[in-house]
């Protein structure tokens, strides 16, 4: 993973924090999974994720809060969101975001180029 | 760092993900004091960190937009960004968003308490 290809704002971000409880528990296996599963939903724009020690922080970035809501109800998800608040999880905190602007050092807007945009 | 105590939404996330050069140059020093210098301006709410190798994802969060504007604006945070650019990152991305629902295990609604709010 490096950075999501996003497209211009707005779009909505659904920041997952996250500390872990020790030991695996069956968490990289469901992680890939739930990427995979993530990644064919309709109006998946991509995931960014990283990690220290028990403190993780995965972004997923969708073209609605629709999009985002739709996943958080996907039955295999609803599953893996139960094991997590019981198994995997200390604690976390979801917290759901329109993006409303984006940058970066190669383009000053930071999202992919579009046909027919001038700048 | 654990999780930022947020208070109900609307408020604004600033997502920045990273991918490090090598070496350290200075970040470290660099990284602790533009944490102190951040929490210390007006309508700060808390930040949230991880790092997977040479990935990270810092989400600074804002009681509004115009907070995390002037934040930007800070002269010892535009040095720190310049050089950020310029040794310390390969490549990077900032989004700016309007969180608009957040939840956890603990509470429903995932944010601190208020008085005199029925949920």
């Amino acid at each position: 993973m490096v950075f999501a290809t996003t497209p211009t704002p707005p779009y909505t971000a659904v920041i997952f924090t996250s500390l872990r409880t020790p030991g695996d528990h069956g968490y990289t296996t469901m992680s890939a999974r739930m990427e995979k599963l993530a990644a064919a939903q309709p109006g998946y724009l991509g995931i960014e994720s990283a990690r220290t020690g028990e403190q993780g922080i995965t972004v997923s970035y969708w073209v609605d809060e629709a999009a985002a809501a739709a996943w958080k109800q996907v039955a295999e998800h609803l599953l893996a969101q139960e094991r997590g608040a019981r198994v995997w999880y200390t604690d976390y905190r979801v917290r759901v975001a329109t993006v409303t602007r984006d940058y970066g050092p190669a383009r000053e807007d930071g999202h992919s180029p579009r046909p027919g945009r001038s700048h």
